[in-house]
């Protein structure tokens, strides 16, 4: 930190992101990626034309993209806004409408970025505590005339609302904007766009980074009405115009033509959850069934430190939490069979020597 | 606009991008593009091996391309900060040391974004008119205890101050960051880079849109010292920590081991940009000598407004700012040298005709 600091900056507690060690190759479960690489059409699409016009800006409305993604989700080009990553989005929302003490709410288990936000933006924060199965109490949220953020399903839980309960959120809090954080909902869970053109107040967050394997590419969308998207780009145009680089919106637009493919690997990684929440279950894990692409469990013969610990030194990267509520569990991301069935065979063995 | 947006952020003017018209092929020569592509193991880095790889994050901490910069430039990494280009390091450098209030100044006629910027985050600004014939007189800057932003060369104009008078700034204003702004430094102005190892409070912004012939891949890096470099962090690691992607970075890294292309390609455009301003002053134009790869002009004989709306008819797109100062002058970037034999080719017919 330098002297020239803002103070209001001084005390801030960055995210940390997952870990990315280089000393050795490591199966990667920590960081929910996907284990399939994006379509044919989208490898494709980045040739080496695309690589030359480089030289030229890229559209800061991304017209096409924008199209393409409100024809996919039934909306009108005006209800979409496209980001550097779904983060940029959260941290939009959060400036628009959280900061300088404005009140907010979200949950105690949640994406961990929601805190950082709050803190960088001096929001007033409520932070309302899961029920003790790790669900979220959807009453605690009714008319609290407060900025909600929901991670839906929620991270690292896997835990998911259901829409009905959001709606009746939205209906109790007309005065305040709340954003369901979806980039988690392709692999099973209910998506709110059904209540987009009801509701002046949902934005709906989403990512290309999961179910459509670009997590390198930084491409996030928002779904909302027309005001909240326009003033997410009153932030944008304010900030970083072209906060989207060629690449990614030529990458996007061949994802979204491509998205059976897609579709069909959220299907697989789906299927590959299932079997390891059993197999998980059979060497005597407490799973929390999950809609996402993790798996969050614990052990009860082995603390989630010791697990993290162990598996690290046997090559295999999942996510521990050290705060105290989640501390005995770890966040694993569904991979390929092959991973899975490398972490089950590590964690049978680890269990059996300990 | 939505009625929840934050009233703080309800009167905010945006920066207008250059325009992108789509509706037919033009000589873009209004947004300071390149005429070249990257260099080809720019185009060979982006493969679809990189591509396929685009299902991973990026590295958050751009290690590779950091060593790279630092190599390059004679610093160590600690001494570089990467951004998803470089209006997120000034959007960055104002939050972090000019927000709520803090005292900022700029000069009258620069980079247009400085206003939006200090208008955003709540800055105090003193702006500081140029001379008449639009030079920095850098003794309005000295001890003036505010953070200062200078663009160098600066835009519109493409007139550089001098590194020994930018280091009279610097050494009066210790308790502030001077950013120097150096997007068109590579065109044959002065760096301040010697001045970084000496001055804590030294802020060098570079890019690689323009003498990289990058703009559309969103690349932009700053070299500072440690504790500055450190800010910077702090606030990326609170929005958006992944917010340069995979290709970006791989791109970067390979235009850098190329680094003798993207001289030489300067080195063009240097010629092209003598060339141009001796036609275009034999045409009538009284131009200001620049060091950037643009040239501002304007002629007695036709308005600004006029020339620019004539070019455009003609299929030419060249930068006008409505600004009052300004009004009679257009921006235009130095193309390839077809594109300014059009360019002056249309001029002279438009200027025969008027």
């Amino acid at each position: 930190m330098s002297k020239f600091l803002h103070p209001k900056y001084q005390s801030l507690s960055c995210y940390v992101p997952g870990e990315q060690p280089r000393d050795k190759a490591y199966i990667k479960l920590n960081t929910n990626e996907s284990p399939y690489p994006p379509s044919p059409e989208v490898i494709a699409a980045v040739d080496a034309n695309a690589v030359a016009d480089l030289r030229l800006y890229s559209d800061p409305e991304g017209k096409c993209l924008r199209q393409k993604l409100a024809d996919r989700y039934r909306v009108a080009p005006e209800n979409i806004y496209l980001a550097n990553g779904s983060d940029d989005i959260l941290s939009f929302a959060f400036m628009a409408y959280a900061s300088d003490g404005e009140p907010v709410a979200f949950a105690d288990i949640t994406y961990g970025f929601y805190s950082v936000f709050a803190a960088l933006y001096g929001s007033d924060a409520k932070i309302l505590p899961l029920r003790e199965d790790f669900s979220i109490d959807y009453r605690d949220y009714l008319g609290i005339d407060r900025t909600i953020f929901l991670a839906n399903p929620n991270a690292p839980t896997g835990l998911a609302l259901s829409v009905e309960n959001i709606e009746k959120i939205l209906e109790s809090n007309p005065g305040r904007v709340v954003i369901i954080d979806e980039a988690y909902v392709d692999f099973g869970a209910e998506s709110c766009l059904p209540l987009v053109h009801r509701y002046d107040n949902l934005l709906i967050v989403r990512t290309f980074s999961k179910s459509r394997s670009m997590a390198g590419a930084r491409l996030g969308f928002a779904i909302a009405s027309r005001g909240i998207i326009e003033d997410l780009n009153r932030i944008k145009f304010s900030t970083n115009p072209y906060n989207v680089n060629r690449l990614t919106l030529l990458a996007g637009a061949a994802a979204i033509d491509s998205d059976h493919y897609f579709i069909e690997n959220c299907e697989r990684i789906m299927k590959t959850r299932t079997k390891t929440e059993a197999a998980l279950s059979a060497l005597g894990f407490e799973v929390i069934p999950s809609k996402a692409n993790f798996i969050f469990a614990k052990h009860n013969a082995m603390s989630g430190e010791a697990i993290y610990q162990a598996l690290k030194e046997r090559g295999i990267l999942v996510r521990h939490f050290s705060s105290p509520r989640i501390t005995e569990y770890n966040r694993i991301t569904v991979g390929s069979e092959e991973e899975m069935a490398s972490l089950l065979a590590t964690l049978a063995d680890i269990l059996a020597s300990s």
